[in-house]
């Protein structure tokens, strides 16, 4: 059973709403900053990925958001590829807050491999599925 | 049949991501910009919720996103209220680019009312039901 | 004597930090989005800057903080081009809440055309000052 | 002479602009995101400073921008207490990039002291003072 992936952050003061908590939004910009770092970990970066020519964007995102998180305290954001399709990986996510391992948030996402050029449906390249083989727990 | 909310916004230099386009997390914040502009319309504003000690959080988000938002292009935010329930509200989002009419991304959302003091789950009060009637029309 | 050129904004939810108010950083991002409008005004739009081959970036930033701007107050972003030298043109920007006509934040810019393909600085072409003469207010 | 005080940080993709480089915005949030990791090593933390009743307020900022950054890049944020005055502090931050060790900008901070209940100016109080004094070099 793969281990998930995982990215630590500390919530910004900036991405603190009026409310006093991570905007809701920033989760959406969270997970990209794991799957950033998970890109780091499989190619050596996302750069590499243009290099090689595809490119990845998303195409749905599905969260609950289960508490707030406050501003400078540390979050773990955990990530798991459930599918990879032939043009498609969903992946699954986790916010956990350091302090007391509660969870945050969980979020499901589907993203799609293009084409630089074309920026057209490719199929996933046998490098980027080895790549991300280590945190792949396909869903059962 | 109710017609939905449209807030009106331009995509911003700052939120547009070295692909060019508006970064994912934006349409996130864009939902909540144009929930605002409901909260004014239905009830004058957000305070005025907080003035009779109610607030209200995002619970649930699910996000489609069909094609990318450049910079300076107008996007009419669409939003229908598709359920009222006991403390819970859902509703259905639109982006649309303004110069094509071309969907950019859909969304559902649920949103749950909160005692501003208590900060847990409270009933939706009536004031805020009848507020946001004009755009309720619920799924069948 | 000059008019500034003047473009609206509400302060957003989002850009509301822990402290009720508008984040300091946003400051040079609502003088960004109220530049692009006036390139709107001066040219039909930024883009027409792109397409003629000059790009156009800050150089320099004097902000000062005068009083807080909380969220869902409206802005009037006002802004006079001060100088407008070979390569560089300055300009001076108030932020000023319109429920009060309280001064926010004063700014002076330092803004470098440059040659979109080069990347280097290059003398601001005839059209790009005629277009902003209308704004153009030179300091004495 | 003391030495200025670091933090690395790494740019996000949501923080590059359809240029390509880090949004010039983002800077004045990177000095906070800094000044917040000064804060917790001079003082366990921006909370503690709530806590005994004061809170910080940016007034002046002047930056001059030397470099892009684009995404992935590693930044050092380095920063030195330039003026400790009776309620307001003086920095300069630069931003170094770290794999060539370029600049890429360079800044002048003011902050006040408040008082957290009334708001106003308030007196350094003297733990504060000793808590930046090891990144503390008063310019001649």
């Amino acid at each position: 059973m793969a281990e998930p992936f995982v990215h630590r952050m500390r919530v910004r003061y900036a991405e603190c709403d009026a409310q006093g908590v991570l905007f809701n939004a920033h989760y959406l910009a969270y997970i990209d900053h794991s799957i950033t770092e998970m890109w780091r970990a499989a190619y050596g970066g996302y750069d590499r990925m243009l290099q090689r020519g595809v490119d990845v964007v998303v195409a749905e995102a599905q969260l609950q958001f289960l508490e707030g998180a406050r501003f400078d305290q540390e979050i773990d954001a955990e990530m798991l590829v459930t599918h990879l399709g032939t043009t498609s990986m969903r992946s699954h996510h986790r916010m956990v807050r350091v302090q007391d391992s509660a969870p945050l948030m969980e979020a499901d996402m589907r993203h799609v491999w293009i084409d630089r050029e074309t920026q057209r449906k490719t199929p996933i390249p046998d490098w980027a599925r080895a790549g991300v083989e280590p945190w792949h727990a396909p869903e059962q």
